[in-house]
């Protein structure tokens, strides 16, 4: 649930454009670093300061400022401001409850987009939300904690591997969507390995506690969901947006994105009706396995009250002539043995056994 | 039932424009209250006349005029006279059985909107309705009882807070929004804690009170949502109205307003998807229980009923060469501890146990 | 089923055009009555004849023209004629399984729309069908059977209430709709107090008997959503129609309209959840009593058991110790009181007690 | 299954435009007639030859060319030559797996429909395609066998009756549509008459033989919406296509075609909805039927057996005190009862009686 | 669910555009097939190089170049190299993991396919990925495996049947779409055939094995909608595309294909109904025999329960005056088939029996 609906309180009341950090501090000590590239150049700053970043007159590099660590709002603001950013924008980059989502600004451009991790111990799955500010010749990415999926990103820029170094800071942005839905493949596939393992426990041994799995793999799954299904929407609209910001040979490459967003989703909604018909297995199942049992019992119990019976009457103090007669013990098994052959030939006449 | 469909019953018959309350009355007297700023000046007027309420000629100030208690006809009506307000908008709200919505009049906005509450102690969820006129240079606000999430609002008109001051009376309308989405998120934070709640008394002891309780919130939901649902359509309807009543630069805090309602929307989706998972999880747990029961005291009684048999074999009348025998009573004894122990093990064996 | 499948079997086969009476005849005699007024003048004719109703030249006054019983085909086809109907709006009026609908024809407008009552025995909602034609100067109404909503405009037309005499005929036929509209209020009204007469009921005591009222709740359900559904788009079609029969001022009236038929089917809506949330309220709490007695039940049957295995150990003609012993009686006793207490303690420990 | 999916085998592999019979062969001998008429005249030919059909030079009148048996594959393409067809129309036309569909071709309006009949005995619907081509002065029509319910049509013509004679080639189209679109009401209504029929047994005496006949009837409604549904997009694109060989006069009879079939789909939506509810009503009376008879029996047996355990307590072989006294007997009799009676009251109470 | 998530694992962290092939690999050699024809010549060359299928200038003959083996990645980089095809293209035709789709790039137009095949045994659609590039004079696919549909296209360009050695690259695109479309109605009707095979079996008997079967059909049902649904997109937007490579008379055979999706996807959708119905039919009818089971035993057991109570009353050890008659063990007896008749009676009048 806390997942769900990250804690809105503490900015209950403040006027709009008020910074405050929603969401789980995720590290210590917010560090910022640049990374300032052209065809030619490549040079890194890790830490930097806002001033560093800023870009001196008439370069045509291109430059890529990363935040580590969101819950430090006066870096947040003293960057917001150096490169005129929005107030409102700033306190969607703070709030960890964004939804994914893409904003043309003119100048620059907004999205938000969720990294996702699988936890294998808990087998949760946890997501930390990036911002990105795409404007002309800079890529802000604003992250919760240091770690990310982009370290591919920087290692193709340092070593000026495939065309990114002659590429726009628009390509870069592109980069970084590319390689944030590459993580959320890697994700699918852990998460599908998952699935299988529950669905070879099901069919082995129905039992409540894998019931209780696969009610948390549907929970996960709604979860992915909830942080794919707006990608759909972002890629589409940023494909479609006209920006000048982002150049034709790069639109390309975001139909491409759009592509990969469909895959996830088409994957994570065939997640979901496999998850359901695990749970209709299970629950065909596990009531095959308790009629079973009910019918075996109750087989076993109708034929002795019969026999029960037969004994009774024996048993009563009555004068009854049978007992005084020699073979009457004999005779009395016989009956009771047909009785109970009788009693199986017709279970099994009609398919009971 | 009551919440869902005010009674209409008293309009019946009456022609279109005439005014009558529809809903509870929520407060004994009625009270109208004037709040007038502009950059430099701000003034309280409570209670006040509706004369009071009136332009002074040739003002840049903002009046925001507020009534608490619309069940006054008279009040309302004279008001409406007043600014001009259409006689069916009128009606709309003194009728609180309103769904949210937005209507362009040109001159004016007219706006209808939930305010919710959550009743601490029946875990229901209250709703008043609030309605909104922005017009040039006044917003008038419609509430059924005092008491309201506003008071932020008059405290940052009071302090000079914010650009609230700066800004003219759209920003206002936009700010009152504001605060009553934002308190939506404080509804949906309670109403998330009494979901885990549930939640965790349905792991621990699923009982059929629980299982009124998941109803209960399953209801709160529905109700939730139709509060919620209508908001989407509203402020999209604002954001694309493209009036000259609302600026270009409040119209960037309207989309604002619009992402937080989808967050508001998916929230409560979410809240019904684990709600109907919680009544899964019941009913499947409940059916385990009761399987398990069944299956433990029907192996009981399986055990005993050939025993029982064996023994009234012996307790027959009859000429049973056994009776005489001396150790026929221990060999009996250990025939019914093989059988009972057969059938133990043929359980234990197909996992019955 | 009847309600919702009129028979057409007699129309089969003839002409399109040709006028077929569907559906049950509702009264014996058709009468034609004549409404004519203008902000000064108002006169009744009742009954009257197709001549009379015809407009006398140069009049500004508005007519309206209501016949009950539209079996009567010839004065149906009469008055068609005589206002220049098409054959195809008549055939639709005489048939009483139409649609809500609307149609604009140019120099007139056609609507079909349901009126509902509740028949208050049979818990059955019923519904006549009611036709306009909005025309320049004049309204036609073909209802099934005399008796209807529109007395109030009646009413206020004869004594000048509101504003209906000093506008045209559109808003009469606004008021008609509004009226027809209003009652659709009282019918849900009293449809709810069905819906939370059969809720009490369920709560306190479970019985097919009332599953068999949730199911005609149910049936009653869908019938008001059929009739209610079609009229969104209709209002909403004759809102965006720009006909030059709607004047400008009438426009809003409509406006009203649609948000009120928004909050009938709404309501529909809502009373369908309600109505399928008490099955599964009806299902679980069925399941729950049930599991109930079969628990208890089983659970002194199981206690029993094993006591009537010792009774009957004791019970064999076998030469056992213990029959000679003198306090071998109370023992045993000892022994099963000890059995059923044990088996006592532990289902108790286990919570199936 | 057969009807869902037209076998397509012998088609795989040829060039498009190929022309193969898909389909069962329904009738032997493929037969042409020609019906030409004309506001003064009126000619039938049957059987007629293509040559025969093709248009003298400079007549105003309409052809109604019919060809019962499509499966005579040099016939259809004979006529598709004559009359200037594209060889994907013809190939439609004899590929009875068509779904209903609309295509406008400039020269000529391919249209097709299926014909439904409701055989008696099988309680199974049947649908035979039918394939209208509406150019300039004539109506192409195909059937897979004789017999159709365009009789009626025939007769109007033959007979000058309503303006069929009159009009041009678009009104004989529409005849032959409202023709089958009257027919679909008449199946409607004979299916009505099954759902009541099984409804009202379902009600007396739920079986599994009910059952099976509720799925039937679900299985025949999924049938019927599969021919239904794409009626509404067939005649919603015929009246926009704005095609110059419908005349405006006929477009008005188009809507009423539509809103015929938005009936017809209405009608089916509702018949399913009736049908699954049929489904519930089965499954909880049958239920509640087996859960009655579980309790009955329950409650039998357990009031028998504490008094079994009593009798067998007596029938130990200890030495009992109680056994010597003389009313003992009655003793342990009355004790019985109160056990017996205890326990129906406490029953009774709990309301399991 | 492999087939539903293709590894990307080794693609990830590579530049955008870098070839990795995604899959299982098919074939151990890749083999590179030119096909040119015109209206006068054809010529074959299998195997052939990149150079081969080069354009010689100045021709009008078509290319059709086919590659078997996706994996051999170097020979799909040459070929996209020749035919200046961008490298996100290659990337997707190397990649097995594509959802079906259209992409105009101007000079050439992008299709990604399934070509279906029933693995008879397995019981399982295997589907395999087929690309085609439609460039101005030439046709490229890229297939997994050797073995296809084609070899009808082949044939019918070899012997001249049909028009399509008269028409362009276009035609022969859209002969190739046909014949993988042609192929998914063979698959659909095998797979009907396993839908009725499996029908059949679940009426006659149904066993938790049969049940196993449903649901490996309702695997196959949503993979093979996963297959067909976006080809519906594809032809749509294909027709619409207004594409200079698609001349006007190939249109109307991509709205042919477009009919035929439409059908494969209904189809698909039947079926799908018709699973979801067989589970139902599964469901209770394994819950109606499981009620016989009981319900006869159950009615057993009650029988003997008060029969055994009887004996059970006479074999007790006290002072009974019945002992002592003569007539008193026939007397017994008589009450007891008295009491057992008197069950039967009673459970025959209930209808349980």
């Amino acid at each position: 649930m806390a997942r769900l609906l990250k804690r809105r309180a503490p900015e209950i009341g403040l006027p709009p454009g008020t910074l405050v950090h929603i969401g789980e501090r995720k590290t210590e000590t917010a560090q910022l670093s640049l990374m300032e590239y052209s065809p030619e150049t490549c040079r890194e700053v890790r830490p930097c300061t806002v001033n560093q970043c800023l870009p001196t007159a008439e370069t045509k590099a291109v430059r890529w400022i990363n935040l580590d660590g969101i819950h430090d709002l006066k870096l947040v603001e003293e960057l917001g401001q150096a490169f005129g950013v929005h107030p409102l924008v700033l306190e969607d980059i703070v709030n960890t409850g964004q939804r994914p989502k893409f904003e043309d600004y003119g100048d620059y451009i907004f999205m938000v987009v969720k990294m996702l991790y699988l936890d294998p111990e808990h087998k949760e799955i946890i997501a930390e939300q990036v911002s990105l500010l795409l404007g002309r010749g800079f890529v802000l990415s604003f992250q919760e904690a240091p770690g990310d999926v982009f370290d591919i990103i920087r290692e193709r820029i340092r070593q000026d591997q495939g065309r990114i170094r002659k590429m726009g800071s628009d390509y870069l942005a592109y980069s970084l969507m590319d390689a944030l839905l590459d993580n959320y493949f890697v994700v699918l596939e852990r998460f599908a390995e998952n699935i299988e393992w529950v669905e070879d426990h099901l069919v082995e041994r129905p039992s409540p506690g894998i019931l209780q799995e696969v009610y948390t793999l549907k929970r996960e799954a709604v979860f992915l969901r909830k942080c794919a299904w707006p990608l759909r929407e972002l890629f589409s609209a940023l494909e479609r947006s006209g920006s000048s910001l982002v150049r034709k040979e790069t639109a390309l490459y975001l139909r491409d994105l759009y592509d990969h967003t469909i895959q996830v989703v088409d994957t994570v909604e065939m997640f979901r009706e496999s998850i359901s018909g695990m749970l209709d297995v299970y629950l065909s199942s596990a009531s095959n396995r308790m009629n079973e049992v009910m019918k075996v019992l109750t087989i076993i119990a109708t034929i002795f009250i019969p026999l029960t019976f037969i004994a009774g009457v024996y048993g009563m103090n009555l004068q009854i002539p049978e007992t005084n007669w020699a073979w009457s013990y004999p005779a009395v098994w016989a009956v009771m043995l047909a009785v109970a052959g009788g009693m199986l030939y017709y279970f099994r006449k009609r398919r009971w056994l």
